[in-house]
């Protein structure tokens, strides 16, 4: 009885993410959890009806079920969206903000993982290691015949980087680069006071004097698309991109042509328009690496990660400021 | 006539490297070119014996030809060997010594590409950046069963990372790992002055102290298999090798068997012991990246690395001393 007492106190969170058992005990020592067993098949405004929608205050979620008007419109009393995920573009954040229900996403917790993937993607397309490792591996080094001369990459000293956004993830990447000797660029919605690296308030602009360009804004409705037709043909046949961003921050259908057709040089991409979804026409190119959405991801990121996301959802129920909250706006 | 006369006021070189038709354009402005037609049948003493020794003064050559004994010793006004490479151990330093004859290598010209390289191999053993774009080209990506989750891999920040040597490369890689937040030391003959890395005289305790080892010392006779199965073991079952120097540098079979057992973690190699060939067992490895040893050339640098060569023939033939001589002891 007096456990059960115990348990009635914690208060109810709602939680919208994948299965996660380690993340759900330490959860579980300081909230009572309210899981949908199956999102998928039930709609979740359906779940919420019959489990006492108004005792929910708080929603933990991530990228992988939207957080819209509907089930926000479901809980009459909820006040807290908290995301372990980076983007935002799950949270339908209008709707936050007219109901007053704050928001906290992952903070830089990612950045400095992204920002040494978004490297390691950069490095390997200019330097073709694992299309080398593909080499390798199918036994054609020293094998002699046609098409078995691996063709040198490409130097990364003195190569210009153009940065699609300059937030916490590009700026942890500048400072890498700028260690390989990279010269950096940027396009933001305004220019960034304190920052050396050269402004281009024009996109396109930045393409045209880029050998790289980088993708790492955040998904909004402004920036879907961001990268078309116009900015790769300013970037030349040269010229690389890498998205660790969102996958619809690119234009896929016309980055896969422009990268059949050479015009543009290649890419590294870890985000795709409809992940897991690829498209297939990538698989065969030489001068593509394809990652499954893991540049955000490792496991010593992960209890930071947690740690934060606790201490988000324990400031909301104590009245306290959120340690990373999000503008709705 | 006076074109022919022109052409033998030109010194003559010997050209034992691989055919480069830019390169051999460039210096027949300034050089007579004798090449044996096909080094790899008819013995290079025999060659030689039909084609006036004695008016050799000096060698071009890279990795692929050794400079050996019988080489050296068949040409008897021999006073220069120019190696397009960085590494000697292709050059018989000590016979070379006994003759006076006077040794140029490539200098720092590769170190930045090849630290680059390094890098990037190092990030793609540790967040599976290779494997990844296998995974995504099988097709496993989202398909649900057994085997279809791609495991993380590990962070960058804070890793401990001991270098085996500490030259122009090896300082170049940690000027790059320092940007991503790994802590760097380092083992060499002797401690380097100015230098704020850890230094450890022992390379086993370098091994015990390490997360990723990262093999970039010359290949001599007392660094061959500098890593074997007492470092091997010291550096432990999570930890990885990064060999971007020699093949030999690192006992090969020791090394595939410890990766086979879990013995360590991972491995990114750029060379091998009997180059083209590599251990098929590693072939399988998803924790393993292979690389044809291509992490010392860029078309950027190719044209640095001839002005560089040209420079030191003529140094050579001008009495003057050469722009980057190399020790013969």
């Amino acid at each position: 009885m007096g456990e059960a007492k115990e348990e009635e106190k914690k208060p109810l969170i709602l939680y919208l993410r994948p299965p996660h058992p380690p993340l759900e005990q330490t959860l579980s020592l300081k909230f009572q959890i309210l899981k949908p067993t199956s999102p998928t098949t039930t709609p979740i405004p359906q779940f919420l009806s019959t489990h006492h929608p108004s005792s929910i205050r708080a929603i933990l979620c991530s990228g992988y079920i939207p957080i819209d008007a509907p089930i926000i419109t479901s809980l009459p009393n909820l006040g807290c969206v908290v995301t372990t995920s980076a983007g935002l573009n799950h949270i339908d954040l209008a709707e936050c903000r007219r109901r007053g229900v704050v928001v906290a996403n992952a903070g830089g917790v990612f950045s400095v993982d992204v920002a040494d993937y978004a490297v390691g993607l950069l490095i390997d397309v200019l330097r073709r290691i694992s299309a080398g490792d593909r080499y390798v591996r199918s036994g054609r080094w020293g094998r002699k015949g046609r098409g078995e001369y691996f063709p040198l990459g490409s130097k990364l000293r003195g190569k210009k980087v153009g940065l699609v956004g300059l937030g916490n993830i590009s700026s942890e990447i500048a400072k890498r680069l700028e260690a390989f000797g990279c010269i950096i660029s940027y396009n933001s919605r305004r220019r960034k006071p304190g920052v050396s690296y050269s402004y281009y308030p024009n996109i396109c602009d930045l393409a045209s004097d880029s050998d790289v360009l980088v993708v790492a804004c955040p998904l909004t409705d402004e920036t879907r698309h961001i990268i078309n037709e116009d900015i790769l043909s300013a970037l030349g046949k040269d010229s690389i991109v890498i998205n660790i961003g969102r996958g619809a921050l690119v234009d896929e259908k016309e980055l896969a042509w422009c990268l059949i057709q050479g015009e543009i040089g290649g890419a590294g991409l870890d985000v795709f328009e409809n992940e897991p979804s690829v498209p297939k026409e990538l698989f065969l190119m030489e001068n593509v690496v394809l990652s499954p959405h893991h540049a955000d991801y490792t496991p010593e990121s992960f209890q930071d990660l947690f740690d934060l996301s606790i201490a988000n959802l324990e400031a909301f129920f104590a009245g306290q400021p959120l340690l990373t909250p999000v503008k709705c706006d």
